[in-house]
């Protein structure tokens, strides 16, 4: 195992910080590294929002939920999709432009995906820790509003940075066995690969260092698909000219 | 900068590998660094087919459109978002389980874009060249049945891998100005950097060592938009059970 691989694997969500900036030179090259990715036929439909404001990050540590770690990390950027950028720079040279396809959508969304997981890496290989904010999609709108987000634009995440406090460092999460994941050829039922990794779930559940509780994988994804999860954003995309056509 | 961001700076897509095979331990390795990647509520909505059958990487090499180092890099993977596994075992401890919404759409999405992204980390820090190949989308229909793939999972790009043909290595592609991506507290226009950008890219295509052209960044997406871009991806995703709601 390389060192690059041994990084990857020992990826933890860090949400406890020491007090202490990182470098805007750092944050730059992190950025760049994110722009290193892949990105579909080269469109990099993405934009990062550095949010400084400090009024800002407060609002929304509680529009995501209550994180307060968004707040008090070093650094809160807003990883947003964006086909503004190529769609007007298109337009500029005279072409008739399509929008609000959902290919569109899925493009910008996994090329967003692929930049902000770069970054990530970058970060982490530069002794940092992070932690990616899905909950920014709780309140998708007063969000876009405070960053005033154009149309065709729109916050996929958020990601905290900072220096992790060593001695608060969750331990790494285990993951499915990757038999389950990775299949020979054709889609093969993975049902007895979850039990197993349901039992090694409920070990680690019990025996972590903090929130102890007594559940598995499959009973812990309950509350992600026993009401209708975040029901708001179909209306929401629509409404910013991602009209999944 | 630490050699992990100059791995990750030293990007390119390959399309021109050797003729030799990744060890089986390799692959397995570059799969369990993806999956240590973040992963939203530790949902691990993905899995990976890795397609061996000749005939059938041939014919995907046909159905994205052209693209023979399907066929004849070491190693080809299909990347599916899996919302199958997850909301079954959900569905096994008793749980009444919703499907088919668009925020579930986009988690899934993300998470297989981020665990992809580690792979290709991992990938490239042993050595080996990758490429992205959205191209399976161009006839996602056939490619599932081909795969197997069950509702509430599809493919959402594939990935050539490979050692690179020393030979043969493209130069390293610009990218947009870091000033244009990130932006500080509030979204800002960036005509003027896609405009240094375009010269830049005009040299860049003017100079490189392969398929010269004359064109810039702007120009070169308008094929981009003209035509409505994959027109078949809502009715497919439809079908799967991503509905959209």
């Amino acid at each position: 195992m390389n060192p690059t691989i041994e990084l990857l694997k020992s990826h933890r969500s860090v949400r406890k910080f020491l007090d202490q900036k990182i470098p805007r030179e750092t944050l730059l090259e992190l950025i760049r590294a994110g722009q290193s990715a892949a990105t579909s036929s080269h469109v990099q439909a993405y934009s990062v929002i550095h949010v400084t404001n400090p009024a800002n990050r407060e609002q929304i540590a509680e529009l995501a939920g209550g994180q307060p770690y968004i707040a008090s990390c070093s650094d809160f950027l807003v990883f947003c999709a964006d086909m503004k950028r190529p769609t007007e720079a298109s337009a500029r040279t005279g072409a008739e432009v399509t929008r609000g396809m959902t290919e569109q959508f899925l493009v910008a969304s996994v090329d967003t995906a692929l930049m902000a997981q770069n970054v990530v890496v970058a970060a982490e290989s530069e002794g940092l820790g992070i932690c990616y904010i899905g909950g920014i999609r709780n309140n998708p709108q007063p969000i876009s509003e405070m960053l005033q987000l154009p149309d065709h634009v729109f916050p996929v995440f958020g990601l905290c940075l900072g220096y992790p406090d060593p001695d608060k460092l969750p331990e790494v999460k285990p993951r499915l066995p990757v038999e389950a994941v990775l299949k020979e050829d054709t889609y093969t039922e993975d049902a007895q690969h979850v039990a197993t990794f349901d039992s090694n779930m409920k070990l680690y559940y019990r025996g972590r260092s903090s929130t102890n509780k007594d559940t598995d994988w499959s009973h812990n994804l309950t509350p992600l698909f026993s009401t209708k999860v975040r029901p708001h954003m179909r209306d929401f995309l629509l409404k910013r000219g991602f009209d999944m056509k």
